[in-house]
Parts: C-alpha cells; sequence; structure tokens
C-alpha cells in the first residue's frame, strides 16, 4: 500500500481501475489482460479497506468515522463473494460462484481433459466428487502426472483444525476424496491436525485442542485410511518430535514478510504473532523433508493437497515459497464449499447443531434436521410445485446428494423429477435421509472400532510401507 | 501510535512533552512521576521515528524526504544512547549511561544491600563482576533469594546467538558469572543457542548456523560448566525434540501482538514472520516447564536469566506474559556491554577482527591488538602524562582489567597510578597483556579437551542432578 495515498485518492483509483476492467470485459481482452486488470482491482479495493475500515462501495465515498478491521482483509469482488481460510459468505444462494474464484486465485479448472488423464494413470473411473465437478480447481496436477507415469511417486498431504470434537458431513469431504487417492495412486499420505492453530485462535486451551485433535483423529481414522501408509500428526505434539520439520517452519519463516501474511490473510497489527507467524506451520508439511522418517530425508518427492478452496491462500504463499528454499511447490486439488443445510450462502459451521449433520448425530437427529432446516428450492404449494417444478440449484437436499449419492443414474433422475416438479420437496428430502443415514451408521461403527491404539500407531512418527 | 496525527502533530507533541519531563525535573518530581512522563516522552519519540522515518530532533521539524526505515526503532533518549538487542550506540566515550538506562528499562540497580544478601545467602564473596558494577541492574532478585533462603530453588538461564565460529572476550562475560551463580548457588542452568534466530537475521544457511552452534557450545563448555548441572541445547534441535518447549513457545505467541514486538523490538511491516515471532523462543526457556526432563513438569520454578542489558527488551515481553500464562515471571541480573578495543561507544563486533580479542587468538596477536587498538586514556606525550595522568573513565586497557584483573588492590594502585600519571600507557597495556594471555591461553587449553562426546552430553535433553 502506498502510504501517501489518501482514502479520498485511493477510493477515486479503485473507481478509475473497475471502468478499465469493465472495459477491457466489453471489448473481449485476452483473459490474461482481464485477469491482470482484476488483480490490480483487488489490490487497490484492498488498499482502500486497510486505510478506511471500509468495503469500497461504487459511489460511496470514504467517510471518516470507521476504525480500521485489520483481520477482514480477504478476497472479494463485487459480487459479494468473500473466501479466506476463515470465512465464506455469498450472498448468492447457488453458493460462491467458483468460475470466478479460479480467476480471482488463478489456478486453474479441472477440466474432461484432466479427468480422463487421472483414470488413464490410475486405470480407475473417476471419483463421483472429480465427475461432479465438487473438486473442480487445480495447480501442478499435470506435473505430479508426468511424473507418475514416469515411476516417480509423490505424496498426500490433507488436514484439519480441530476445533471442536464433532465434526460434521462438510469435514469428510476432504477426507474421502483423499482416501480415494490414496487407494488408486498407492502413495503416503500425511494428515496435519493444526491444533496450535485452533488454539491461537479460539478462546480454548492446549489441552482442550489436544483432545479434539485426538476425538477428530478418530474420525479420520474411521475413513478407512492404511495405517501402513498413512502419518496423522498433531502440530502440538509432532512439531516437538521432529527437528527437520522445525527447520523448515524456520526456513519459511524466513522468506515470508508481515506484508506478505497481511496481503494474504488479512492479519492486522493487533494480532498475536502467533497468528502471523502460523502460514509457515501449515506450509511445513507441503515439503518431504518434514517427514525424514517417510521419505528418508529426500527433498524432492512433490506433495498433492486436496483441500477446500479456502485454503488455498496458505499454499499460494507456500508455492511462493518454495522455489526460494530448493524445494518443489505443491500441487492443489480444490474442493468447493459443503453447505450449510440453511443454503449455500455459508460453509456448514461446526459451532451451531442445527447447520450441520454432524457424524454423531442419530438417524433421527439427522431426519429432523433435514426435514425441518435443508432449505428447499421448491415452491411454496404442491400444486404450484407440480406445476412449475423446484430449483436443484439452491435446494440443500439436492446439493447434499450430489456430494453423498454416488449413483449417477439416479442422481440424474431425480435431477429431472425435481426440475419437473414430479418429485416433491418432501419425497427428494426422504432420499437424502436415507441416503445419509447408512453412511453416518457405518462411520459410527467404524470409528467405535478405532483404539487409543489405533490413533497411537497412525500418530507415532514413522517409516511408511514404502520405500524412498 | 494514532493513526490521526500528523507529522507535524507529533513533533509539536514531543516537543510539549520535553517540555514538561524538563519542568518536572527542575521542580524535583517524585521519580515515579519523572519516569512516567519520560516514557510517555519517549512513546511519542517512537510515534514520530514510525511516521516519519526521522529522528526527532529539537528545533528540526518534520519533512516528507525520508522514508521510513521501521527497523531502527528503539528506546533512545536525547543523550544519543541506543540500545536494543542488535545495536548499541553512545556518542559517549564513557560508553553508555547505564543509570540513565535503568529509568529507561524499569529496572533496578544492583546495590550494596542485594550484594551483601547474595554474599549472605551463598556464603561466599560476591564476585567483581558484581562488586564492580559490572552487572549493575536487575530484577526480581530479591524474590529469587527469599525463596532460595526458605530452600524453595530456582534455575539459571543465559544463552547466545552464534554467529560466528568465533567468540570473544565479551562473549565470556555472561557465563563467567553464569558459572559463579552455578557454583555458589548449586541450581540447574539452562543455556540457549539461538542458531534459528541467527539464520533469519544473517545471510547463512541452517546448516552454517547450526555449526556456530556446536563451535560456540566448546567456548562455553570449556567455562567449566558441570555436566552434570548445565543443559546447552540448539534452538534448531531441541525444539524439535520437545512438545513442552514448542507449546510454551504457541502458548507466548497467541500473548503477544505484532503490536508490542513493534514498538519493543522496531519490528516493521517488511520483517519476515520469523522474526516477529522469535521473541516468543527466547522467552519460551524463562519457563521451567519447557524443559520437562529437568524440572519433572513442575511450572513454578522460577528462572534467573544473567545477560547482557541489550537483551532486556525479550525479557521485558516475557515478563509482561508470564502471568497471564500462569507462569512466575524471570528475574534477572543485567551486564554492562564489554567494550571494543576502540572504545566504549560500541560492544564488541565478532565481524570486526581488530575490534575485539578473540578467544582463538595468539599471546603474540593479543600483543598487537591491545598495544595497536585499544583506545588510551593517557596524554599524547609522556611529559604531559606525567603531568595530568591519564582518564581511567574511556581508557581500554584499563576497562578490560575491570573485567579480568580480579585483584581489587591491584586494580586500585593501577587507578591511582595511571590517574597520577605515574602509570604510562604502555605500561598499562603490558600488564593488560599479560592479564589476558594466561585466560586465553588457559581457556583455548580447556576448549582443546571438550571432545565430541562432551558436547553431544551437554546437548542431550536429560534429567540433571536435582530432583523436582
Amino acid at each position: 500500500m502506498s502510504s501517501s495515498s489518501t482514502p479520498m485518492e485511493i477510493y477515486a483509483k479503485v473507481a478509475v481501475q473497475g471502468d478499465a476492467v469493465r472495459l477491457l470485459k466489453t471489448n473481449k481482452a485476452t483473459k490474461e489482460e482481464i485477469d491482470a486488470a482484476v488483480k490490480e482491482l483487488l489490490a487497490l479495493k484492498l488498499d482502500y479497506k486497510t486505510l478506511t475500515g471500509q468495503e469500497y462501495k461504487v459511489g460511496i465515498p470514504p467517510t471518516n468515522s470507521t476504525p480500521v478491521n485489520s483481520n477482514s482483509l480477504a478476497v472479494e469482488e463485487d459480487d459479494g463473494d468473500y473466501v479466506d481460510p476463515w470465512t465464506v459468505q455469498t450472498s448468492n444462494a447457488k453458493g460462491v460462484d467458483y468460475d470466478k474464484l479460479i480467476v480471482r486465485f488463478g489456478s486453474n479448472k479441472i477440466d474432461q481433459e484432466l479427468i480422463n488423464r487421472i483414470e488413464q494413470a490410475t486405470g480407475q473411473k473417476a471419483h463421483h466428487f472429480l465427475r461432479r465437478g465438487i473438486f473442480f480447481s487445480h495447480r501442478d496436477v499435470h506435473q505430479i502426472l508426468d511424473a507418475f507415469e514416469t515411476k516417480k511417486s509423490f505424496y498426500l498431504y490433507t488436514g484439519r483444525g480441530p476445533s471442536s470434537e464433532a465434526m460434521h458431513m462438510g469435514h469428510l469431504i476432504p477426507f474421502i476424496f483423499t482416501k480415494w487417492l490414496q487407494d488408486v495412486f498407492d502413495v503416503p499420505l500425511v494428515v496435519q491436525l493444526t491444533d496450535d492453530e485452533k488454539y491461537l485462535w479460539k478462546d480454548i486451551t492446549l489441552e482442550q485442542a489436544y483432545k479434539y485433535t485426538i476425538e477428530n483423529t478418530k474420525d479420520i481414522i474411521a475413513c478407512g485410511f492404511d495405517v501402513n501408509k498413512t502419518f496423522i500428526f498433531s502440530d502440538l505434539d509432532y512439531i516437538g518430535q521432529s527437528p527437520r520439520f522445525y527447520q523448515n517452519v524456520v526456513k519459511i519463516q524466513k522468506h515470508v514478510t508481515f506484508n506478505q501474511v497481511k496481503g494474504i490473510f488479512g492479519f492486522g497489527d493487533s494480532d498475536c504473532i502467533g497468528k502471523i507467524s502460523f502460514p509457515a506451520i501449515q506450509a511445513a508439511p507441503s515439503f518431504s523433508t518434514s517427514f525424514p522418517q517417510i521419505f528418508n530425508g529426500q527433498k524432492d518427492i512433490q506433495c498433492l493437497i486436496p483441500c477446500a478452496i479456502d485454503q488455498d491462500p496458505y499454499f499460494r504463499m507456500t508455492r511462493d515459497v518454495a522455489p526460494r528454499i530448493g524445494y518443489p511447490k505443491p500441487a492443489l486439488l480444490h474442493s468447493v464449499f459443503f453447505p450449510a443445510l440453511q443454503g449455500a450462502q455459508t460453509k456448514m459451521s461446526a459451532s451451531d447443531a442445527n447447520s450441520s449433520i454432524f457424524l454423531t448425530d442419530t438417524p433421527k437427529q439427522i431426519k429432523t434436521k433435514v426435514n425441518k432446516h435443508a432449505f428447499s428450492g421448491g415452491k411454496d404449494t404442491i400444486e404450484e410445485h407440480q406445476q412449475f417444478g423446484g430449483n436443484c440449484e439452491v435446494d440443500v437436499s439436492y446439493m447434499y446428494l450430489t456430494f453423498f449419492l454416488e449413483d449417477d443414474e439416479k442422481l440424474e433422475k431425480i435431477k429431472q423429477d425435481y426440475s419437473s416438479g414430479k418429485l416433491l420437496t418432501g419425497e427428494l428430502k426422504k432420499i437424502l435421509i436415507e441416503t445419509l443415514q447408512p453412511i453416518i451408521a457405518a462411520h459410527q461403527t467404524r470409528r467405535k472400532q478405532v483404539t487409543d491404539e489405533m490413533v497411537k500407531q497412525f500418530m507415532t512418527p514413522r517409516k511408511l510401507a514404502f520405500n524412498f
């Protein structure tokens, strides 16, 4: 941010740049030109917000009354979508505009060609999360496949911030997909539980954060990961057991400035230094030297990170740092957000019991929650519904089925019937309830079988069933 | 800093507050009143410097030409003394005004009463560093003694930033004194080698920083520490071997904001996040839970830190955080700076071979350096010297003798003879050379006897010869 600019000057710059973007779009400029102009526009809007504490609004010049809210800088666009690792907001009932996010984040769309390549490389039909665009964006996955095809292996890294004991269905998405990737590619997996992050961000003790880690680890193990191929770790535990991990953290921390994390994560001067340096902790597992017990000290084993798109800022930073410390950039696979029962405007929240189906819910609770809270795209009366049909694009029950109903034909038929009005909202909800109940019951059964001994096994730093 | 103030507004505030301080002093206000006003003045000067990048100078209003140098905020006063953990500067040949530093840092003078108490508690004559005011300031040492007298133990913590292989004589001061404290109090000692800090601040690799740690550790061991009572650790090594240490780091990091480290250390937005979070790493050894192997998990063993006064900012921060995370505040003993051969205006520098006597210097090198570089308080000609006498207050050879010549009577005689002009500069230098040569030769002999196995022993996390 140019420190010499007044709010009014930046306000004017934003307005001018907004016009420039619109002009480029009207004149059908190249994607690169438009992207560059949009990037500049977003940077100016961030400057404006940093300086004034206010959102830029067309036609409303800056006032002096609002204090700077240093925690709320993030990538935002005219449509009101707002995505950072802690907040996802959109005013659109269909959810965030993911095509725009791809442009904004500078990632690549997962297209049919990439899906075909994955099927070819693995000899397996693509997971329905890929087929249905639930994992919709990526970085450098072609590079992973190039290497894989010449017998050069990679590893998977995903994670979770253990903010409470109970996980909800949305939290399963990256793990279900990662499990599939582990199965079809047969590669090592590391899972980071960022209990240090949760301690830093929330009003909880270290002990509570660690307890959540253990409880969440049981749910993760219940997803079916192979103990011989998977290392799950708590930051609070593992960082103090791995000099190499800490050394990578320090390396990353040397190569990222406060200005950078301010720009990426919106940190401000009143944030604690733990938050400010935390991004390096989430970055470190992207480098194989952080796990010498698994990779035998090799530093060029590439990492593939399946995660929700809101985690991308961490890995944009990581990819920026990687070449400067002599490591390969991690590749990424981004998923959409799992919608709250109330609608796709927000992510599910572990702190609002009615916004989510929890992995601990009983069949009855599932039924009640879906019937009572799942936002419907149906019409107000049966007559209207039968005449005009429901709207699958905003119907949460239908959205959930895209995540959890594996049968493509059945899903397509539901879509047609609901859109035509043949299938009523109550019937659609019943299908969802009957889809979720057995999935959650099975998860609960598997989770019960997870012993403390198994948790310990997964969390012990050790060599996995791969020779590096 | 109030963001709404212009440089000129703050300039005016500094001027007004400066007048206020002078008025209080003239009117013989209480020490508390004056201290509070000085503190406010310094805060305003910092604000001024942050905003303008310029030092406040009486009668010279702000200009717009200088960019903000965010790395140069530190405690500074009208006399031009400037002290932070990386810079010590004064325009006075006698060195920094330590009485002013005590006021400025809010610490306490080590007075005769405290020295008497230490002698009483230990049954030993006070070390000459205490008797001669080389350790001149403290925090809470009375509390340590209160507890010690009721058989409640404490532990010692000191450290070193390993910035090169060779240490100079100034680096020995805290270790010589700590060794004495360990002997007379019979308590555990932890020694932190901040190789992570040196990696973050300097243009060196992790491997180089760690190599310096090992070489410096040999010099520290050569000071005579008892392996059964001393744990020496490299941050790069130990943090990755101690979950409790890392957990304390995270606790501290949660309770310190960027604003605070900006104010204390002068960090700026373009500093890397490693520097910004580093103070928590230096703070962590102040808490006994960081060493569960030594203190059996007990969290109320108080820590006493002997260090040069420039390290105090770290521990002011630590003492601020301690009660908020349920730990006792560390006590401190502050030493003056060891002067460079060229004079007391600056600290010795490990990077300028002629500014220091190194622990690796030969008898001949010592002789040459003292004769050639040691700043003399003598007069220009022998006749003048014999007539007017030399000035011990600025004579570096004499200053060095106060550090290394243990015999009080002999030292007093030298002072009298030099001040009277009876002792010539060449003779004084000869005494210093003959004092240093055997000390350094003996150090070199002891260092040669330090084996890799001994280094390993000292650096292995383990229980010491104390039952907690």
